[in-house]
């Protein structure tokens, strides 16, 4: 029988509103009855064994309420062992890239999470759905909005699930502020301003290399500021304006460095966004309303984000983004229900990512067509 | 003999590095030795009696080392009268826009401050230059850069001094965020994000007639958002690209709104940068850099600015913007130098305004040329 962790039962008995409780319930979170109703754990694959999947989904696993790790699919032959030894993974359970497809006989796996360089998106979340799997691949859903168009029909021609791992979005401050946002609690928003950036390490690493990663900072850290502005006015940017710099020309030969854009939503909306891999201490959101604010700073951690509103600083006790993510999409498979991360969600952040750059690239603003 | 006021000197002796305090001196602080040296305060006509005279310059004459009310010009009678009593001025140094020509002969006026909507600062500008008056004009310059280089020639042929407007030079925290950035204290700076905004109240006020203001919010506090970016990076920008909103088109029917705009500076330096005139609350910029940040928040106030890093907050006194930027700008008139504000500088903001409005009219991105 589960027991959800202390923290998110917590969380959900005494320190939100109704509003977002709802919301987080509506995001999959499980209610006392459907915990009862439902005992089973889904089956999960994990699918690439780097520092995200080692560091944050693998101890998720310990607090979801509804996803046990099932197999692994590793290129790496000592990872099958380590892995195997740690979450005691049986033999007939551990995949790499050339026995992929064997999944679709592994009863014991309902869904794959593919956490694998950018590039390989599209082929293993097709490959996976082929397999009968239903799939949650993490962001960007892939390199290419015609990648994303694939991968939406693969999963739909097999009658199985697809969602992005976009992880803020299981996150109560997040939701919260999409909540207020959106019901123009402090008036409408009149401006956005987002941004995201870190200090790469390794200069060797696969999100250095275009093949691989598709491209850099914007790809990688940018869709988190493009997906908060996004869901806080709840609209598609029209109008898509660019700038990228490079300082550092070496180790950033292959994907962008730095990036600063421009969105402009339908409704008037302004926003005004960056993304760096060349420094750290950027990683925030401020939406500026008729009355007032809402913001988050840090905003897109795995853990420690911070919200503020006009009205005063706003806790929420945060549980697991991973567990939840995961939770959420069990939820959706289990009720036959579309998710609210879907595949049409992350194709919508590759259309806008694309007009990034193309903008850049043409020195023109551009409009974004879905 | 002249007695600084307690605030400044407090902060002179005590409270700045001594970086800060060549900073500040370079900018036109006076030294205990000038003091001795130079006992004469430089008459001032003030030019257009509205709320930032009423308010904020005419009561830093109270605090001014340097400069005196001497004259004013006026075109309200009331205010002629409401002036004179309030601060002694005689009826042979109260002018109106007929008679502003005749400072020519006003021996107790040294320099004119032009406190006028921006449509008029070109040409009282160059009438007072004609007069044999040195100027100190309001931000932003002018309304176009053609005026600007009409102002700079018109002082330069009668061998008048101009200086522009520009308070926040003045400022001991922006002067020191200046140091910091250019020094690379925390590493270079990698990108700029910067934003000026306020609602703006009645809607018959000359900043929203396009003929008097010449521009909407960017003209009248995006320019300081802008140069926040310039003097942080000691760089003109290269390449600008902008985005226009008009949420209310009857408001706004002249002037501009809300605009973000994006700046690429030659060593590479990103800037994304916000104005607006319909909502409160975005008086700031961040300076990323390398090994941590410079920022303030607010940054663009008459007082009460904020000023931290990486390292930590940094408290100065700060004393009166308007009264130093008038010592400052007497403090070259006697020695006859430039003013670190000069006509040049104002031009290469006006290159920048220009630039952003002719991204949003032409959709592409533009290069600034000097």
């Amino acid at each position: 029988m589960h027991q959800p962790n202390f923290n998110r039962r917590d969380f959900l008995n005494t320190s939100v509103s109704a509003g977002v409780v709802a919301g987080l319930a509506q995001g999959g979170y499980f209610s006392a009855s459907t915990q009862a109703n439902e005992n089973r754990k889904l089956g999960v694959a994990l699918v690439g064994l780097g520092s995200l999947s080692t560091n944050q989904i693998a101890p998720a696993f310990q607090k979801s309420a509804r996803c046990k790790l099932a197999a692994i699919v590793t290129g790496t032959p000592e990872k099958e062992k380590s892995w195997s030894d740690k979450y005691g993974i049986g033999r007939d359970h551990i995949y790499n890239y050339n026995s992929f497809d064997k999944l679709a006989s592994d009863d014991s796996v309902d869904l794959v999470y593919i956490v694998l360089p950018n590039s390989m998106h599209a082929e293993y979340t097709i490959r996976a759905a082929k397999a009968g799997k239903h799939v949650l691949c993490e962001k960007p859903m892939a390199n290419s909005a015609a990648d994303c168009r694939d991968m939406i029909s693969a999963c739909q021609a097999a009658n199985r699930k697809l969602a992005i791992g976009y992880r803020c979005q299981y996150e109560p401050h997040h939701l919260k502020c999409m909540e207020m946002s959106r019901s123009k609690e402090l008036g409408a928003i009149k401006m956005i301003e987002a941004g995201f950036a870190f200090k790469i390490g390794d200069p060797k690493q696969w999100r250095l290399n275009k093949k691989l990663a598709g491209g850099g900072a914007l790809m990688d850290v940018g869709v988190y500021a493009l997906q908060a502005c996004r869901h806080l006015t709840g609209e598609e940017p029209a109008v898509i304006t660019a700038q990228e710099t490079k300082t550092d020309a070496v180790k950033f030969a292959e994907v962008d460095e730095s990036i600063t854009w421009l969105m402009q939503f339908p409704s008037g909306v302004l926003a005004y966004c960056s993304t760096s891999y060349n420094f750290n201490g950027l990683n925030r959101f401020n939406a500026f309303t008729e009355n007032g604010f809402v913001r988050m700073d840090p905003a897109f951690s795995y853990s420690g984000n911070r919200m503020e509103t006009s009205k005063g600083k706003v806790e929420f006790d945060a549980p697991d983004q991973f567990a939840n993510e995961m939770d959420a999409f069990a939820k959706c498979i289990l009720e036959n229900k579309p998710s609210k991360v879907s595949g049409e969600e992350g194709l919508k952040d590759l259309l806008a990512v694309e007009a990034i750059y193309k903008s850049i690239e043409t020195r023109t603003s551009v409009k974004v067509v879905a």
